[in-house]
């Protein structure tokens, strides 16, 4: 199986929009599975090209590996089968990452992405992380997508390391959430003899990654303004630069605030306010004091969309 | 039961130094409870207050929670009954902190060594940290160390927190890795009247930490020079403190050789110099180059340890 | 003069591409104004919009304040009279910036480029730099150009202090360092009311900054391949961004090189091999080692720019 | 004079506690000299080692090259004999630096304390502040000390650089500000057999810093609270460590209060508190708002000082 699916690997076309889903819980802090299918088959309407399931946003570290498996299970039951499931699979060590990756693909992922390992972040050289991702890459049954975050995990995937591994035949692309256009340039350019493909991690630098080469984005925004950044990446698909840029502008100030400025308990607010399940997080992360929640709002509202 | 685990709590000397201790894996990268059983043994021998399990050098995030258990248990079993078990019990979520640090209470742990919660690092005030640590106090049927390791977490425990958290029954003091002599003075003294115990979190600061109110250390070097770093603790107990201080300085290059400089593949390979079962990480972390190790090597011979 | 001067501040268009010139030396350290002259002569027959004097490669806190107002009287005297000349006259105090903006000014600047002070970064908060950049533009008799340069002050800009400085009718724009895509969008986005000139502060991200708005760049590339920095414009002005991108693709490394790689000694030994007089820094910046020039020889052979 | 110098050099006694004065300034922020005569006369009454002029504190990037050595000019005459002026002298450049320690020195300094230049600091290695600091201590007519404040520069002078500089005949020794007491131990260690000098940038470790080996103080919260600091110093020599903690806890939340909390406004404002001159400071620096004076008086109150 392993050649076909590297043969298939190269040929999966992950580009596109993603929102990097949110879990629900309920009130004891429960996985909320009927509310979880009410957002994907809302999700599963918009043009998305497929949802990140368990990206940062899905609070992923605080899920047990059950809960994992199952929250990527009923995703796939519930999004229409054009749609991809992209599932974030990475653990700190390389053997619970190749076990994940496998159980994720097993429960119907159409493809991994594994976020770098970071505890140990002081020997995390592209040395290691070569190795931890090519072993996953070899062993795993569906494509393997990177995932650089440096926010969350205080390591930035070393672009050297990105041009060894975008040679793997199972490794199909990467998320890079770090923002860094140069840098983001560079990786397009140093990997296009590879068919490598990278998507944003962010709606804030959607259109600039567009610019210089990405093909998509995982947009926590997307999980609120869905279509909005899906209109975003086809007026920047279709090359209507000046209308993306109008558009783009008015993304910025919402996305800081549902990412680096209030984090996941300010996107699942956003998330009630806009129709879908939002609702509380597991603890330790805490509801918005009332001043955030009123910064919050504004930043909606003052670009148009409350 | 949890009144009594609280005057219990209180109760709890925790003074002394500990080796966090690191765990072998045969070349499958299984855990070895032979081997680990053997250095339990030989720690044993040596004037330890107790050992930590599962701190940063035990490679705690590349263990299943089975293992974590169950190395705990091995310890507890191994270990002369008048060392303390001190077990790392954190995980990211509150919930799963408190699943684990009762399960690590029931194979034995005498107390659990709660590091910080770090993914959502930007959304981890003192709010919801206090928040976390209250939480896991409440329901732990041993007492509660805090643990603060910014260079792994990216986080240091705010000192305003680790005031109010020192007035919970049910916790008992804090392990500092940060080596911000400052900070750990500000600490004893804001927590005086609480009975709250520091400990460094590292041989390199030992002497100084005790000079400003420190009662012990948990030094990864204690793990290699073992004798070495409890007869420094000593010598600073009972005031003598020109010998400290040249002891101390024979410890920096080694202690920083085997923490910040190299990490854990480091310690290891120092363990097996001196005489225990340190062996190979599990990966992603990958041996020492030659360099590295002559470099190791260096630090050790150069101040007279090897 | 003042309401002259803040009509024509709002009315000078400083769009386009500038080179930050480097200082040459001679072998004593002191200033060549000769090889300066030469230098001036070559850019004045690129299509640059003007020459930044004294930014961050100008070498200009190794220079006493005679030296680097004599640069921009030489520097003005040199330079075709449709060039703008933009002196770099930040210093730590408002006084001295004061001072040095008129001096420059006198000295022939068309407008002055004021850096943020950074010595006493923990207190440069919003209303100390709006303070600072108040005063200086008030009294003033050129326009004022923000400067953020967070690599070498460790400090951006704020948002929000940029935003309230757009409004002061003798700041015309802003030359943006940092290269934070995001940012720069958004600053466009929220200084569009106000005539307000946003300039890259890199070849790097030269494309994605004029993608979101930013109407030129600041390039120290420029002063080595100055053509095709313009040329790079010139595609993205004009809406080619198919050849921008390929363009861009091709500038990142030597770029990379020049700035944050190996610094103003790369810039500088880069400008000799593209027929420029670059030569020696002051001390204590060091001439590369072999192996550097090496890599850095590598960054422009492999673009195909040697 | 060379040798004469050298030789005085390495005699030259720095140990015990220097405040690091700061600089008075009247309304429109001229130098204040009046003002700064009456501090030094109090100053000179105190057990103090001799007075640092030009540390941070005293706002040295803010004032002039004239200012700056006609205020070392004035505090040596106001200055009782015994006492050692020890002037900082840094500048960016090399030639600079040079020129203004001797100038220093002409003026009276007995010592000049030379910060590491830092605007370039990607590029400022070892091999670079090893020739800087080489070549100002070769030329300079009175012994070098030298100065790590990353604070404020964003740099730490690499322990290879200062043990290396240790043994340059006219480098008597190094103020440290940047607090990690594990670096401090090991230049102490590295440097024993140079009778090389350290001494502690800061009141907030200045007991640990002596138990592990300086030999004396640059403290900011000396300029306040200059008694009780040399006590802390006297303590701490006569090996009365219980007490020394004792005091050393008191004076922790003061420190930090006037140095990393509120900066150099903090400091002149607390030093109007206890009968000094402090006043206002040069723009950019604000005065401390409301909220923050408050908080600033209640480290002082909270700890018996007020």
């Amino acid at each position: 199986w392993r050649s076909q699916s590297h043969t298939a690997g190269k040929r999966l076309d992950i580009s596109g929009i993603y929102p990097p889903i949110a879990t629900p819980f309920t009130e004891p802090e429960d996985v909320d599975y009927q509310k979880l299918d009410d957002n994907i088959r809302k999700y599963g309407r918009l043009p998305f090209r497929g949802l990140v399931v368990q990206g940062s946003n899905g609070e992923y570290p605080y899920l047990t590996a059950e809960e994992r498996v199952e929250v990527v299970k009923r995703v796939k039951q519930a999004l229409p089968k054009d749609k991809l499931v992209m599932a974030g699979s990475g653990c700190e060590s390389t053997r619970a990452t190749i076990q994940m990756s496998q159980r994720m693909a097993d429960a119907g992922a159409d493809c991994v992405l594994v976020v770098t390992p970071c505890f140990y972040r002081g020997r995390m050289d592209s040395r290691a992380l070569i190795n931890h991702y090519s072993k996953v890459a070899d062993s795993c049954s569906v494509p393997v997508v990177l995932y650089s975050v440096p926010a969350n995990t205080g390591l930035d995937l070393p672009v050297d390391a990105v041009i060894q591994l975008s040679k793997h035949p199972n490794i199909v692309g990467l998320k890079d959430s770090g923002g860094d256009i140069t840098r983001i340039a560079l990786m397009v350019q140093k990997t296009r003899s590879q068919d490598f493909q990278v998507l944003a991690g962010s709606a804030g630098f959607l259109m600039a990654a567009y610019a210089v080469g990405a093909v998509g984005g995982v947009c926590a925004l997307a999980n609120v303004l869905g279509q909005q950044v899906c209109e975003l990446a086809q007026l920047c698909v279709s090359g209507r630069w000046d209308e993306a840029k109008e558009l783009q502008y008015r993304l910025i100030e919402p996305n800081t605030a549902v990412t680096r400025g209030f984090g996941v308990p300010a996107l699942k607010l956003a998330m009630d306010w806009f129709g879908y399940h939002g609702g509380i997080c597991r603890s330790p992360l805490q509801p918005l004091s009332k001043a955030d929640l009123e910064a919050l709002r504004g930043k909606f509202s003052s670009n148009g969309w409350l």
